[in-house]
């Protein structure tokens, strides 16, 4: 398809789509004649996942091309190009000097190790939970997570891993991953508040 | 104790208590002298609060006010005085025109009918899912919240209504309520994204 079609097809407005193009998260169509290229379903894809990463990830350009260079290095195995999606997603946290931040951050490890699960050393949830435990124990609440562990588990178990085409496109792997990851944890956010109204709500009637 | 002494069981910089007294947020102590004030341990549970809704609500003063003059009004219920500080945690979302929107909002409220759950027809997190939801079918994702509903109904009701001291002090109830949503919140995010990272190691090194 010519790019006036590419830009019907996916939505993107034509001067949108060129300059992705200029900055290369759009790989470039077959050149077809001096001043006209062909353009496919991969492009779609494209497109698709950079709306994906942009609108419901909220990453920088800068983080969407390296993004993007892990789905185009095909000897890059799919986990660690969806590691490089998943680790972006994740706000930035940065240790803390102290024995507090160190406790936390064993105790994240040790968690780790319990669960059996293959998280990387480096991986920034490990910092970003340890920054959690720490803000937990310094306003007095137990920080037992285990309910949530339990709760986590079974999500990404039964539900979510499910819903990442694992032996498609690498494109269309990564977009799945972000909009799951981001648009249902944002759900889960919501539907916790509204269990917890309701049921605040059932226990001051009750008593 | 002396204004002095609060600081320093608060961690509460004077010129800081003394902000919150100016403000409204801090209730006065009892005078004893024409420059000497009396402060309790109402007052540490007060500045527990505030902190709670700064640091880890990160609600701007004029949302604090609003839940501090629901905190001191004993006429209204504990449930309602939780309500205006519950409302205030999750993100402003106004309804967007058109028929997808429609439909979305037509879903969450059958869902909480369905649920049986007691969640105000005005509450924010109606709209909140909505907009969570209109994202979802634009995006193309199947939208099925059963998973996610079981999930936040068994953490709701086994684990974090047993957090909040319905009948103590009522700054601590509310003070409770904010750090469990927001921590226990985060913590939930990031163990999601660590139970996933693990669960795409182990299939795809299965496969």
């Amino acid at each position: 398809m010519r790019i006036s079609e590419l830009s019907a097809k996916s939505g993107v407005a034509l001067p949108t789509i060129k300059y992705y193009l200029r900055e290369g998260l759009l790989h470039q169509g077959e050149q077809t004649a001096a001043t006209r290229a062909e353009y496919d379903e991969s492009h779609l894809r494209r497109l698709r996942l950079i709306r994906a990463l942009l609108e419901v990830g909220r990453l920088p350009v800068a983080s969407i091309k390296k993004i993007i260079a892990a789905v185009e290095d095909e000897s890059l195995p799919t986990h660690q190009m969806l590691g490089t999606a998943h680790w972006a997603l994740g706000p930035t946290v940065e240790p803390e000097p102290g024995a507090d931040w160190q406790l936390a951050r064993a105790e994240v490890d040790r968690l780790v190790t319990d669960q059996d699960w293959t998280v990387h050393p480096e991986a920034p949830t490990r910092d970003e939970l340890a920054q959690t435990l720490v803000k937990m124990r310094q306003l007095g609440l137990s920080g037992d997570l285990a309910p949530y562990v339990e709760a986590a588990k079974k999500l990404v178990r039964e539900v979510e891993m499910d819903a990442i085409p694992f032996d498609g496109p690498r494109d269309a792997a990564v977009e799945a991953l972000v909009l799951g990851t981001v648009l249902y944890g944002r759900a889960l956010d919501t539907l916790r508040r509204m269990a917890q109204e309701s049921e605040s709500a059932h226990r001051q009637t009750a008593s």
